[in-house]
């Protein structure tokens, strides 16, 4: 028996080859001579993660951006980032569909894995919505910061410069600057905080979400009914980002706040909160914060945010799943239900595959980079930091990931990929050809917990 | 409507209390001054700590037992491990038995979801053979060490004494010592070592299996088969165990091994891959272990033994079928299956649950200490150690328990309790009684991870 070419070529495996294929031009683009500054050298290495990074849109560096790379780095990394965001897959069928070629079902296929999406019709409209929505969001986004950074930089070009960058970093959850310093010049200036609030939060409550929310706009239709994903990705992106900003509040209030006014803490809470949760951006040296905070940051980037959004981590709807199953189970009821609706079998069965191959990933790339450290004395909160920041693909630090071992640079790389594909996609790209059960074993029940 | 009494003590709710109220009387018993050495005051706070720690049969501690507790003392400590390792309500039920009476069915049952017990029939039973054969094995052990700790001490007396609660000690999983320094003057000592090892085994390994083992040797029935859990919880056991074991000599090696012989090398690896488990006794102090070894032991806490045992933890099955889920996804199967057998949905569900309601719990006792103590400079590697071993009910520690401040011991109280009561039967002890829903919600399908 021949095993065909075809066969091999799930979906899913295409979409792993095609990051990979990005992530190897990429890095071969960031190394070139042309890309850094006269008289910075970047080892290829180095190229390598700041091209993971950037097409993972996670934002980890183990160079400063603004001294390392030229002009031509920093479009390079632009454009990096911009296809990673708006997913490698998408963009190709963009240009497809410019070449007003007809799409194929196994293209649209690509697409609707890559987005973990389900539902079938309209897919080329949802493609088509997507860039149009993105790409408005990020000019606007450019337009507000560059007029606004006007009073902050000498010329326009370097205000518009910043701009444009720091809208496309921030929508598409990169987290990545060409400030040098992330938004820390900007720790007290709240009318750039809030812009880059939304943005971020627009990258990561998921695509989706914004299309269904244009459609409720623009719809004639008064029998408009949000979908349960939409319900369920908001309120719980939403409750977490609470969660995050009180817990955070209520552990620095003595601590790091004391002393700044309401407002600085304020902001400094709503900011790091939104911020974990995939942005990347930062308005402080996060490193500054207690033991207590920075393990909250943790959980919040492994939470991460909604599928099918530039964000990372288990996503907010397997958090949700997790919760409302523990719910309806101390309830004494064995369907899970929310908004009026059965969470199918299915999704709850993918959740739990999506938390125990997350926790089992985590737990062992802990483990390993404090093995590869060991000589190295770092701590384990930078660690576990650094970790969960790579396979949340979120890209906050605590400083450390340029002083790491290789090793573990290399394990952060391969958690930044995951983290991208994403679990399911992941699982289903080395998954076999769906079995057909032709007879089924008897039932037994065991014990558990 | 009026709400009876008896509705509300639902089983689950009767041994929530049952284990509440032993905690309780055991803490009077060790606060009493007859309970200490001439000279010693124990505070109240230390002597609930105590009893909690070993109505679980946890085994931290934060006071030394050998100096602080006399006679009297260490007495109501073995009638409190050795209450809390076969059970509150196995006890309760042999008493019952003892005295003639018929044993109820919501008797029955109580036992049954004690020890989480599915299967129905043969209960009285079970139950006593479940002491038959725990004291057997306890007097056993106590024989051989006791015997052989003559060449030890000074007297058969203290030889025997030390046998019989090393005995108790290490069968029942609970991790406490008379000797002053657990198992390290025995460092050396394989004999020891071994006779614990085994002993640990036998309580961790699920007393199910133990008797379905004992119906094996004694069956004449050449048809018998083992449960489908005493095979999953078997190997699951016994394959954590050898991962543990490889895990810690590769991580120490050339750290902490380098220079020793290879048969300590061999046995410190065994050792504390196995008393990590539940077990608690140490041979060494794991402080001096490497970051990557420590966090191994607290994964290995945090799995723990076999449901039905003496042991803690999110437990073997709930691992298992973990991955077995995750392999039938990637094998592109919707069943579960392993042995022949095909796993039920509802144990996948209730899988999840464990996991999910285990991590939070975790997550949310590891921020909650390291914000206890943060005036305190404690490292963060203790706190997740000690955290693990409170909710695993393991006992092992890096030496900090004593230091901590009153709300981070309170706080490993309630996991030592809530460890011990079991996630399961938690949940079913604040569970409404059962909903039966007249209707049904239409499914729908959303995306995640
Ligand atoms: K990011
Ligand atoms: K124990």
């Amino acid at each position: 028996m021949r095993l065909g070419f075809s066969k091999l070529l799930t979906p899913f495996r295409i979409i792993l080859t095609a990051y990979v294929i990005a992530m190897f031009v990429f890095s071969v683009l960031l190394f070139l001579p042309i890309a850094s500054q006269p008289g910075v050298t970047v080892s290829y290495s180095e190229a390598l993660f700041t091209s993971v990074s950037a097409v993972s849109v996670t934002g980890l560096t183990v160079v400063n951006v603004s001294e390392t790379y030229s002009g031509w780095g920093v479009l390079f990394l632009a454009l990096a980032i911009q296809l990673g965001g708006i997913g490698v897959m998408t963009i190709g069928t963009f240009v497809w569909m410019i070449f007003g070629r007809k799409i194929h079902l196994s293209q649209r296929m690509l697409i609707m894995v890559d987005h973990n999406q389900i539902a079938f019709s309209g897919l080329v409209k949802l493609m088509r919505g997507i860039l149009a929505v993105a790409i408005g969001i990020e000019i606007i986004g450019a337009l507000i910061l560059g007029t606004y950074y006007l009073n902050y930089f000498d010329t326009a070009l370097e205000a518009y410069y910043q701009g444009a960058f720091g809208a496309l970093s921030a929508f598409t959850n990169a987290g990545f600057d060409v400030t040098g310093q992330s938004l820390i010049p900007f720790a007290d200036d709240y009318f750039v905080q809030i812009v880059n609030i939304l943005l971020i939060i627009a990258g990561a409550i998921g695509f989706p979400v914004l299309m269904e929310i244009r459609e409720y706009l623009t719809s004639k239709d008064n029998n408009f009914r949000f979908s349960l994903f939409t319900k369920i990705a908001v309120s719980t992106y939403f409750i977490v980002l609470a969660v995050g900003f009180l817990g955070l509040w209520f552990l620095e209030r003595n601590e790091y706040y004391d002393g700044l006014s309401w407002h600085q803490q304020l902001f400094f809470s709503l900011f790091n909160s939104t911020t974990a949760r995939s942005g990347g951006l930062a308005v402080m040296d996060v490193s500054d914060l207690g033991l207590a905070s920075l393990l909250l940051l943790s959980g919040l980037m492994i939470i991460g945010a909604s599928p099918s959004s530039v964000g990372g981590g288990i996503r907010t709807t397997t958090l949700a799943v997790m919760f409302l199953t523990i719910r309806s189970f101390a309830m004494g009821r064995s369907d899970v239900k929310a908004f009026g609706r059965e969470i199918h079998p299915e999704d709850r069965q993918k959740a739990f595959i999506v938390l125990s191959v997350f926790i089992v990933g985590l737990f062992t790339s802990i483990v390993l980079l404090a093995h590869f450290e060991d000589m190295q004395q770092v701590q384990l909160m930078p660690i576990i930091f650094e970790v969960s920041s790579a396979f949340g693909t979120c890209g906050l630090s605590m400083g450390i990931t340029d002083e790491l071992t290789q090793a573990s640079q290399n394990t952060l790389m391969v958690l930044m990929f995951i983290g991208r594909v994403g679990l399911v996609a992941f699982l289903f790209s080395i998954r076999r050809r769906e079995q057909k059960t032709y007879y089924k074993y008897p039932t037994e029940r065991i014990i558990v917990g």
